[in-house]
């Protein structure tokens, strides 16, 4: 049989979807829960319910759309993404591996396949942190590293629980019953840009990937002193804000000094209270992200911020205070999900070569649960999170041609 | 004659104007233009109205209340502050200004006082830059040092101008007519917690201010680029927050840096886009705030913080710009308006001596047209824009007790 994916449509398609945006195009902002978020859920659940495909939700809306197979009963192949995005990014985050994984299992509809297992596209909520503060709650407890105390625990900043938002959104049950199954998936794959510039400079249209590199974030909270800006004299201070922008330097040294060009640290999120311009600040809360494919050496930087910390503290007397966000191990992918992936490009003539994701993703939860690899297209400068994040539609249909040959290698 | 505070009152006042708040107790918001603000006002003109004065409000919502005196043609004798606090502060800053101005004047009633002048208390708008991010717009106007453009050029953060909120708020006509005119008052004087702590160390009473600091603030916009915070390595980065750090701690640096205990920097707000813990800032905004009672040596850290942005820009790739707020020349106060005061003290057996305000008040814009001085009374630790912010009830008496003397002198 012969797969072709249909580009035009794609393309239109992921137009489409990035018009659910609460930012002025081209920057998308899609939230989680948002209304908007919402409708762009039931654009993408309509299109898989033309394709065929029977689409279930769970209790907090991670929707699986599948095409039964002929033995229904087997254990599947996923292959999906997310469609939320962060404040003024771009169109193309997770979208492909959604929009791109629909298309691929049309194409192998179209094209007479008759696979043996369950082809199943599964969108994530939540792969971004904006909302609760943590990135891929949906895929945590899919693979049960969080449990159903998230539901009242995760909350944002105006302290509105996961709970509340998800009912609010519709999505009701129990948050126990979001795990998966042991061996619910065969194998799960999934489409997405690469985030980073490698696969354009090297002039090769796919990356397989072998291997997710390590994420941690911590909330940080610097409490000071206050007062009135003109009368509290320097020596009296004790600014909370100048001791927080100690610490995002620190995060910047720490992360360089390591010396390995996968480390990475990030303050992304800056809170600064009272907030006035004659007000010095007594209360900062930073968001620090630091990630590497090692995770020994992650850890190193994590030790070093906490020396920071205390120094910083006990120098400015200042209190500081952590709460981990989040700190995952590394995954590594599936041998077999790999060569299929790199089997399925060499049968399309395409180049491929085996890389490291740096940015995380589903995919790292979905791998302590089943057999996962990922395919990465180029975007533009390796540039995303930003309204000018791009990947060319010829791009992103040799991604989901590609998904759609390995998918069919899987379900046999 | 007797002046005689109703201490009882005054202080009862001071609760129930505490009372209209948009943060909880013992914390003040009370931000302009806004329905709390609106409500305080009401309160404030209403106990105006049941002492006899004659209110009028003008195009901003600057408040006049005036009692006419034997010779209502003379040129007045004010004083007065401002009800508008800051998000989180407390309870004290203005308002014993205002409600005090107000008793002061109700004991010159009760004494039996028939002053020549008429005596006005005067309420004015925002003295705090919460809203507009320029403190003190109601009496810039008054003393002409902003114009009417100001109405269509100040704006909130979302773009609402002035003239807009103004409007909402019931306070119409023409901006120009604000400004008082030449010789409108003969002299006037300001009561005010000192917001420092030198009286309470030095145990005594009340402060004649004989000068008031130099106050200089700038929005400075640091623009670098962003990214994904998993994937952008960091020998590729252009973190904008990272820049303002080093800016923030760079104030720090060279307010410390004169030598002078009377220079202070702040870097009170701040503002990171897009504001993600997993995306690297692309954009932050400071407000930056410096002041000093010399006008040359705080232009010379205004001098470093130019060279300081200009020396980041270049070694980090980000581009920074300054938007001055202001940048106010200090005041001198009026000779006979400080001996007034310190006479009014002696006359009651209270202490006092001569300082200098770090702090900035309308006072700073209403010397430019009118002899002008203030009187300080001590605050708890010199703590102050903070909920703990306290005066006791005897020491807000003694000042409205001086002040209502200061002033029947005045007034003839």
């Amino acid at each position: 049989m012969k797969i072709a994916i249909d580009q035009p449509r794609l393309t239109q398609e992921l137009d489409t979807l990035a018009g659910f945006s609460d930012a002025p195009a081209p920057a998308v902002t899609r939230v989680v829960y948002s209304e908007t978020d919402l409708r762009a859920r039931a654009y993408v659940k309509g299109l898989c319910a033309d394709a065929g495909l029977v689409v279930r939700e769970d209790a907090v809306g991670n929707t699986f759309a599948r095409w039964a197979g002929s033995e229904p009963d087997l254990p599947a192949i996923g292959t999906g993404s997310h469609i939320d995005a962060i404040p003024h990014a771009g169109r193309y985050d997770g979208t492909v591996g959604v929009l791109g994984g629909l298309e691929a299992i049309r194409a192998l509809q179209r094209g007479g396949a008759r696979p043996h297992r369950p082809i199943e596209l599964l969108i994530f909520t939540s792969e971004e942190p904006t909302r609760f503060g943590i990135g891929c709650f949906g895929s945590r407890l899919l693979a049960a590293t969080l449990d159903e105390s998230a539901g009242a625990q995760l909350h944002d900043k105006e302290g509105r629980t996961l709970d509340a938002w998800r009912a609010a959104a519709g999505f009701t049950g129990d948050l126990a019953d979001v795990r998966l199954p042991a061996g619910y998936y065969d194998a799960f794959v999934e489409l997405h840009i690469e985030q980073g510039p490698l696969l354009e400079r090297a002039g090769i249209p796919l990356g397989v990937v072998t291997a997710i590199a390590a994420p941690a974030s911590w909330r940080i909270w610097v409490e000071g002193e206050g007062g009135h800006a003109g009368a509290l004299l320097m020596p009296q201070r004790r600014d909370a804000f100048c001791a927080a922008a100690e610490i995002v330097l620190a995060v910047e040294k720490a992360a360089r000094g390591t010396g390995a060009v996968d480390t990475v640290g990030t303050v992304g999120l800056c809170d600064v209270f009272p907030g006035a311009v004659n007000s010095v600040p007594s209360r900062v809360c930073l968001e620090m992200d630091v990630r590497d494919t090692d995770a020994a050496r992650r850890d190193g930087v994590l030790a070093t911020m906490d020396r920071v910390c205390e120094e910083v503290a006990a120098r400015r007397g200042v209190a500081v205070r952590k709460e981990i966000i989040n700190a995952d191990p590394p995954a590594q992918c599936d041998a077999r999900a790999v060569e299929a992936l790199s089997r399925a490009a060499s049968a399309h003539g395409l180049a491929s070569q085996k890389m490291v994701s740096r940015a995380y993703h589903d995919s790292l939860f979905m791998s302590r649960i089943a057999p996962t690899a990922m395919l990465f297209i180029p975007c533009r400068h390796g540039v995303s999170h930003r309204p000018d994040e791009y990947s060319s539609p010829e791009a992103i249909a040799q991604g989901a041609l590609v998904l759609a040959e390995a998918m069919r290698e899987l379900a046999g």
